[in-house]
């Protein structure tokens, strides 16, 4: 077994040539063996066991730099820097990050999360490294797909300009989470195979013919030299037009092929992109066949590669089914997403109606941009994203949707905590950033049957911008005899007996039900409102409210600054409101990952601790 | 007079050809003229005038769609689509805006004002064109340094996978606002000149002599026919690559040749791109020497060009003085800017620090992402940033910077109110967006001298970013004799008599004290405290204000929501606070375009009506 002569960083140095391939083959075991029990991000980082390897055999940890961009695929480096006894708690609260920390290892060079952000901060250690003197490698592991993003784009840029020695990795497996899209992805498709050759040899040709004589000869020559030229010159023009020297492409799965290039790359004196062609789900049979399946996987049984608990309905699959009836009723419906088709629940829309959905790849700030433009054009844009991947596109949200007051209606999943992920994806921000941004209407649904319901009215809405927040998960299913119309502003009442309110948001109307439960036992009566619309609060009924109640309770599954509860604190000053005032929110601290009954406990907004504050407060 | 024959859209393809020079040489007086008198955009301006006049010509208003991006390049638009008469009015309250606004024309397709929006923006229009059927042009104007954005990119990439007809206009006039940097630039400036080929031709060479004998013959064959390759293969590859035909490079200001090529582009069924040369300032001397002066120009005189009116100090000039000393005082200091050298005042920090300066093009995320990575090097990075433009850098702030809690200082002008660049620009988001981020401390200073206090305090600050944002235009110069220590987290008081508290940050202070004095005349006594640190309040100050003062007053120039008040208002609440609580800040809406003076009172956040405020509530 080589693996466990791994203990530390440095140690897969030590390890003979011929020993790379077996120890990539135990690495593909161990990683199947723990991620079928504990879930995780399978099918990439089974893509990037040997480039992982390769990478390690060529760098001096901690000294040189390696950044993982999104992260999600650093397991095989986890493993390599004395991180597998700790495999077991992957993802879990207290155990090791599904993502690069620096906190857990001075291996980790940079915490990433959300995608393309590696170039900039290679290039920032580059930068730091010249101005101080030091000569320590730099790496940074891009995929295809964040390549995509404009920040990624923004740092090439600079790049060339800058002419640091600096090695960027591009790890093509042409899939970003769902399959990659876009002018660049087709690039790299015609660099993967000859047919990108051909067709540009046959733009020279046609361009040549115009030329008389030259041209002939010329392109007789072209044709001979084919091959020669095609190595030398042709792939990566793209990179190369940009600043940066390209090398490759390189078979991903081959260690020493790789080692080789890698070595090449880092001779250079200036930036360097290396072509990786790799494989997504390599050597897992069901994740090379549904790599999007395997992204982030729930634990699974080894043999079949199904899921080991079968999933409830999720808030996914109510949107996923709500869009497609929209679709049917409303030709000018219009789904777009970030890369994230199967993610979101667009997939059946868009088997449904191709014409009408689009991916605009790792793309958030131009799916905000183009939406804006659709909803000028008389048609009603639907944006599906993740709360925490939003946040990428605050200023389109503000400059180019609120500012013109635009019907762009936003469904944002994997609002709240989202577990396992951890704190780059906890999506406990959104309340705050859309607060602020004038002519915003936010909603969030108690359950299943009111989300289906707001994104009716969502769509229906032709006033200004609308955004629905909802948690990852299992849908709530209670409360189902409270189903009133949605009417703009106006919040909901379910139990209205009490002295204490429980005014509460989206996800968190369970919890009120729960707390007002568990006071009733201690006799203290809660009354339990559902509000519905985050903004604009229903203002009207706050000013009854402060009038009727000893203590109103605000709950949300966001972060207290700038959210909800805070938003409410204002209304209620201004109707001299005397009583008792508790807002229940996540403190202005990130949330690390780990299970979210765990988070939500720890964060206090479980049903337990908001009892407990309230019965503290009530005497 | 062929100006004055122009009163609609349109009407100028009612010129004869032989006319349309002797029109933009009106035009160009007609900008200088009025501009010099009202301030404006004028260097971009005076570069598009023949580029506009051609798209006009090609163009069919309002059905045909233009985008012009950032959209300060505006004014030939608005002056062909009937807003002459209103130039007097341009950028003052009430008046024209200086940028594109749907709701002034309706040949005014997309609002604009931050850069790189518009190929997102054309997109969705043709997008949503194609699938109603229509048969619009649609056409977007960007420049070469908003094409560094990454959000032009993801456009880019995007719009070369959907493959619909749709002209970006390429306005490459090798500038940005300062000076155009990045590999992308590199190549666009390769592409003017020939020097671009010979490179390229050289790296062929150099490949080709590997291969024995072709190599020899093919190399010889591409010096013969040089000029033809480079006309017909060579320029655009870039864009090409990516997707899009590229047409160009063409003669800016020839407005026939420009519209052969536009016709050109309209005709082809795909993405083409049409690279436009143009100079800024053209036919100004002042501004074609100075172009980066005349870039938002004050009133002028225009024979020298020189302003009228003598500036005072301002925070800008504060900040760049103290950059020089603590770039003499401590060799990790590096200055970032995106595009604002001259604009944040990092002109001389670059011109006595090159080595420790980076302009990274208009690209906020990257200099974000970047920096984090230099403060984790151990340098100590400080980036200067408008208020609203840091607004593309949202998730990079929070997820790069807050998560890993990197000492990295963004100095943040134009915070507040900034007169006539009008919504898109004013400043009045940052506090909301801020606070919500953890680890983040903000400061704002009461007056110049506090701004160099702070700003030598955030970088010896160690323990996390820090951001100070201060105010567009002058400094103010009162209140010199109170500049105890910065402490963290304390705020200062200044007058500590009273039973009104007005609780002040940053260009406030100045505010208060006006009020105070107003309102000592009423008979109702105000302390003054300066609130100095936004995130995180000294709260143990403000226990005690709540226990002492019957009102507390905040008062902040940035929105409401999820700012300095309504964060006050939670702390007061925690605090059982029972007076009377006061936030004067900026209402949840946009702030148009005018005179910063005359906006204050609109938004209620002038002495007067802070006064005003008091009186009534005090009774």
């Amino acid at each position: 077994m080589y693996l466990e002569q791994i203990n530390k960083a440095n140690d897969v140095k030590q390890l003979d040539a011929d020993c790379l391939m077996p120890l990539a083959a135990e690495i593909r075991e161990f990683l199947i063996d723990r991620l079928s029990e504990t879930g995780g991000h399978l099918a990439s980082n089974l893509g990037v066991v040997e480039l992982t390897i390769a990478l390690h055999r060529c760098l001096d940890f901690p000294k040189d730099k390696l950044i993982w961009d999104v992260g999600h695929q650093s397991y095989t480096h986890k493993l390599l820097t004395g991180r597998r006894e700790e495999f077991a708690t992957l993802r879990s609260f207290g155990g090791i990050s599904g993502f690069p920390k620096r906190a857990e290892s001075d291996c980790d060079s940079f915490d990433t999360g959300h995608s393309s952000t590696s170039i900039s901060a290679g290039l920032g250690f580059a930068y730091a490294r010249d101005l101080s003197g030091g000569d320590e490698r730099i790496v940074s592991v891009i995929g295809d797909g964040a390549l995509t993003g404009g920040l990624a784009f923004e740092a090439i840029n600079n790049l060339a300009s800058l002419k640091k020695n600096f090695v960027v990795i591009l790890n093509d497996n042409n899939m970003s989470i769902s399959e990659n899209v876009g002018g660049l992805s087709a690039q790299l498709s015609r660099m993967r195979t000859s047919g990108w050759y051909t067709g540009l040899k046959e733009g020279v040709h046609r361009s040549l013919e115009k030329i008389p004589f030259y041209g002939e000869v010329i392109d007789a020559t072209v044709h001979r030299t084919k091959s020669g030229i095609k190595q030398l010159v042709i792939p990566g023009m793209l990179f190369e037009e940009l600043g940066m020297m390209y090398l490759g492409p390189v078979d991903g799965h081959n260690i020493p092929a790789m080692e080789r290039i890698f070595e090449e790359a880092f001779a250079y004196a200036g930036p360097v992109l290396v072509h990786v062609l790799t494989k997504k789900g390599r050597g897992f049979l069901p994740a090379e066949r549904h790599p999007s399946r395997f992204h982030g996987a729930e634990p699974f049984d080894k043999e079949s590669g199904l899921p080991l608990k079968h999933k409830g309905t999720t808030y996914t699959d109510i949107f996923s089914t709500v869009m497609l009836k929209m679709g049917e009723r409303d030709e000018k419906v219009v789904a777009i997403t970030a890369a994230m088709m199967d993610g979101t629940g667009l997939k059946r829309f868009h088997n449904r109606f191709p014409d009408r959905f689009l991916d605009v790849g790792l793309a958030e700030e131009h799916a905000v941009t183009f939406s804006a433009a659709l909803a000028l054009s008389g048609l009603h844009p639907v944006f599906a994203v993740y709360s925490s991947f939003l946040q990428r596109a605050y200023d389109e949200l503000l400059h180019d949707v609120c500012l013109q007051k635009l019907p762009v209606v936003f469904c944002i999943d994997r609002a709240g905590l989202v577990g396992a992920d951890g704190d780059t994806h906890q999506g406990i921000f959104d309340l705050s950033y859309l607060y602020s941004m004038p002519n915003m209407t936010v909603l969030a649904p108690k359950n299943k049957w009111e989300l289906s319901d707001m994104v009716k009215f969502a769509v229906a809405y032709d006033k200004g911008p609308v955004a629905i927040r909802y948690p990852k998960g299992e849908a709530y299913t209670g409360l189902e005899e409270h189903r009133p119309d949605i009417a703009y502003g106006k919040a909901e009442v379910i139990e209205e007996e009490g002295d204490v309110l429980l005014f509460a948001l989206g996800s968190m109307v369970k919890t009120a039900a729960e707390v007002r439960e568990k006071l009733s036992k201690k006799d203290i009566s809660c009354a339990v409102v559902n509000a519905r619309f985050a903004k604009p609060l229903d203002e009207k009924y706050l000013k009854q409210a402060a009038e009727r109640y000893r203590m109103i309770v605000t709950m949300e599954e966001n972060v207290r600054s700038g959210g909800f509860g805070e938003h409410i604190n204002s209304v209620l000053i201004e109707n001299d409101y005397k009583g008792k005032l508790i807002n229940i929110a996540i403190p202005d601290k990130f949330v690390p990952h780990g299970d979210i009954a765990i988070l939500k406990k720890k964060c206090g907004i479980d049903a337990a601790s908001v009892a407990r504050k309230i019965k503290k407060a009530y005497v």
